[in-house]
């Protein structure tokens, strides 16, 4: 875990320095949607580009797409998700308000843990594990709240509808009727599905072999009844997937030769490796498309959670879509001249989640002693230089004319390649402050020196130390940096 | 314009060489939707990239937020888009088929021209120009189809229903309830809002002090009813908008600058001036938010289009924001001690426009005379190479272990820095051709001597002309001929 201890901290600072702001604000937000702020945007943008370039860039044989938000209604029943993309919901009759079942029973549960009822906690995990085994699942849940007389949060009252399921998928109406099930469609709640409806067109178009991959960046929405924690489960998200496709019976093979490669991406944007860990699905809870899974997970101030899901997706989606649309999705193999479907190896990311753990991991609050010989702390990002919202802070010593063309010479020279910021406004010391906050790797200072000896000095904002370096030489050294860059263990 | 003539063309193209694809193709599409290929998405990112770059990296007053798509529902009552994005609408009672109104007339108006009736033309024109004025516009559109007794395209009859107006806004249930008008959310119909509801977070977060700009790229959704022409009207699109806030009295120096400075980046892309074009919005016809508007057109195959407008929004934005919101958005100048809310230009921008504007000007069917002396029709995409889909192509001469090694090593140095692509298959000539088609600015040639020498010839795409360069300078090669490049006039 980093220095964060708790997720509010976390939220606070995202805010404060204008990295996520709550969406709407102004109209008293939208709940679990939020904007990206300035130096957010940076982040993400440059996370996308980070894993856009990992794929598509240092392979080959990776390509990419970028498929709409909104497709074909036929799309979401090939996939399933219009039938079992569900939550089961129940109603509280005197408060109108609706809850995820099998939460309710959840915080039922802790709330008898807390009691010490350890038996009674065994038993009823143990009838929530297997709810659907007796019934159906929704009746299976409704039992056990009735059972176990549990209330209505808000209310108190003890006056359930049924147990229904209810879609996680947002729909609107297209074209011009707006009404009629004929013109509904949907928000994709993934990207994967954009992926597979394009493979026999991208199969056509690019000269792709066997394996091959298709990468897609975009957004998704999920009309989540109980959406909390921050990003972590929002609305509307956006993913950075990559559908492997392979030869089947080679597909395990390839499936752990993502596994690895996807961990060390992870290493190279600078994450700590103390903080990753792999967590395999067992055999079990898989989803019913999967063969194998596995969740990348970082230590978050809330505990592990996943960033990442690589999966074995065998032949599924690709079958289906083939089934429904009635076009045949086959790979043709010229050397062994065989027709087949191809499995999938599937690596699914979050982008929202690669922000926060990226500023998670950067976060580090440390003491330091000023000129004067004071103590104060110090709130610093150390994210990875390729990440950094702000590569650069140009400095001015002090507001002299001299000064402050050479610093905006600078300035305009790095402009072409990073981004940087100019910053006249108070001691050099609080202007280093901000730019650590902000996760600036380098500060560039302009003296009375620099117009004689063309030279600046460089603070480091991991070490803060300082050198002195040509100012014909800037561009390069910070690209040498950048590349070089380490995170501490 | 360039040497395509027709936009069927245009789509064979896109669609034949992976740039563009009809959304779900293989359900048989969504109206109005498409989804980029392999080499589209590479030129989509890097417009998006470029574009970026020009205004949050070259200003350092320029800084970026990304808003969601869906918004609190109030923001849209704000911008007037509930109750006047709308189209007028009326529909077929024999077929159930809905159409513009507006549209019909002037289909109608088109056929009386083609029959030679210039004096009616002339008159149904000045009628529907000035529809509105009568009566109501539902109802003045009306009675002229009702004189005029246009028939229904498709069933060929005469029963309509009245004009109605239909609002052009996609709506969505949000939160778990599904049902009514408390929880309908919008996806939004242009980003510029997501812009102005963030202007006060982004205010008080970055140290920004008037004249500052916020810039963005994101979807948008309009639910068109006339949707064609390709990806010009999409009912999902992209666009890349810039406010810039400026106080009041100042708005018209800094409308004529922006004006200046966007066509300056549409040459800076490789666009030919001769396709380029101003349009000033008379007064008569401005927007209800604006003082003053232009566009910047380009001559696409099917005439000049709007690709980019300069808007003057006034503070129409901010003021009704603070109204509806009940906060205060204005901005404290420290010199002066004045409080205000900005003005605001605006400098919005379609991407998918843009992508396409970037194929046509690059298009070329040239001439050429191969070794054998037969003449063949080169086609070629002259794009400035830093938005070329590909930077490079590697080829081995021959596929003989040490030149396909030698290859490899050059394209995994290259990889680094730029998306290039190794190409071992059919002869130098085939392989030069497939590049051209995709717009690669560069073929690199390992062959025999390649070996003895360490160089490689670099083949141009637009002069097809060849040089022999050592293969540790090819990197700065391609990166200082991509500085260099200027379009053909």
């Amino acid at each position: 875990m980093s220095d964060l201890n708790s997720l509010d901290k976390l939220v606070s600072l995202t805010k404060a320095r204008g990295f996520i702001f709550q969406s709407s604000e102004i109209y008293g937000g939208l709940a679990a949607v939020y904007d990206y702020g300035p130096l957010g945007v940076e982040l993400k943008r440059k996370l996308n580009q980070v894993w856009w370039a990992s794929m598509t860039q240092k392979h080959d044989n990776i390509v990419g797409v970028d498929a709409a938000i909104l497709m074909h209604p036929k799309v979401w029943k090939a996939s399933g998700h219009v039938d079992g993309f569900n939550d089961p919901m129940i109603d509280d009759k005197a408060s109108k308000r609706r809850y995820r079942a099998d939460m309710l029973i959840e915080d039922h549960i802790r709330k008898l843990e807390i009691d010490g009822k350890t038996d009674r906690v065994k038993e009823l995990q143990h009838l929530l594990d297997t709810s659907g085994t007796r019934k159906s699942l929704t009746e299976d849940l409704y039992d056990i709240i009735q059972e176990e007389e549990i209330r209505s949060p808000d209310s108190g009252a003890f006056d359930w509808t049924e147990v229904r399921q209810f879609n996680l998928m947002f729909s609107t109406q297209f074209g011009a009727l707006g009404s009629g099930e004929d013109s509904k469609v949907y928000l994709r709640p993934e990207t994967a599905q954009g992926i597979f409806v394009n493979f026999p067109n991208v199969m056509n178009t690019s000269r792709q072999q066997i394996p091959f991959g298709i990468a897609q960046v975009g957004k998704a929405f999920r009309n989540e009844v109980v959406a909390r924690q921050f990003v972590f489960r929002m609305r509307e998200f956006e993913q950075m997937e990559m559908q492997y496709f392979v030869r089947p019976g080679e597909d395990e093979e390839w499936y752990n030769k993502w596994k690895e490669e996807r961990i060390n991406w992870h290493h190279d944007i600078g994450i700590r490796s103390k903080n990753l860990r792999y967590v395999d699905h067992p055999e079990d809870k898989l989803a019913h498309y999967a063969k194998s899974a596995v969740d990348v997970q970082y230590k978050f101030p809330i505990g592990w959670q996943e960033v990442e899901g690589i999966h074995n997706r065998t032949d599924f989606d690709l079958s289906q879509h083939q089934e429904f649309s009635g076009k045949k999705v086959e790979y043709f193999d010229p050397q062994t001249q065989e027709r087949y479907i191809p499995y999938v190896i599937e690596t699914s990311i979050g982008l929202d989640r690669c922000v926060l753990m990226a500023l998670c991991d950067a976060y580090r609050e440390e003491e330091i002693t000023d000129d004067k010989g004071k103590t104060e702390t110090r709130t610093v990002l150390k994210l990875h230089p390729k990440l950094a919202p702000i590569s650069a802070g140009i400095f001015p010593l002090i507001k002299k004319p001299e000064l402050m063309e050479k610093a905006r010479s600078i300035q305009s020279e790095l402009s072409d390649s990073f981004k940087v910021m100019f910053d006249e406004k108070g001691s050099i010391g609080k202007r280093y402050r901000r730019m650590d906050e902000a996760g600036t790797p380098f500060c560039i200072t302009v003296d009375f020196e620099s117009l004689d000896d063309q030279a600046v000095t460089v603070r480091h904002r991991d070490s803060m130390e300082q050198e002195r370096i040509s100012i014909d030489a800037v561009e390069r050294y910070l690209r040498d940096q950048t590349k070089s860059w380490k995170p501490e263990s």
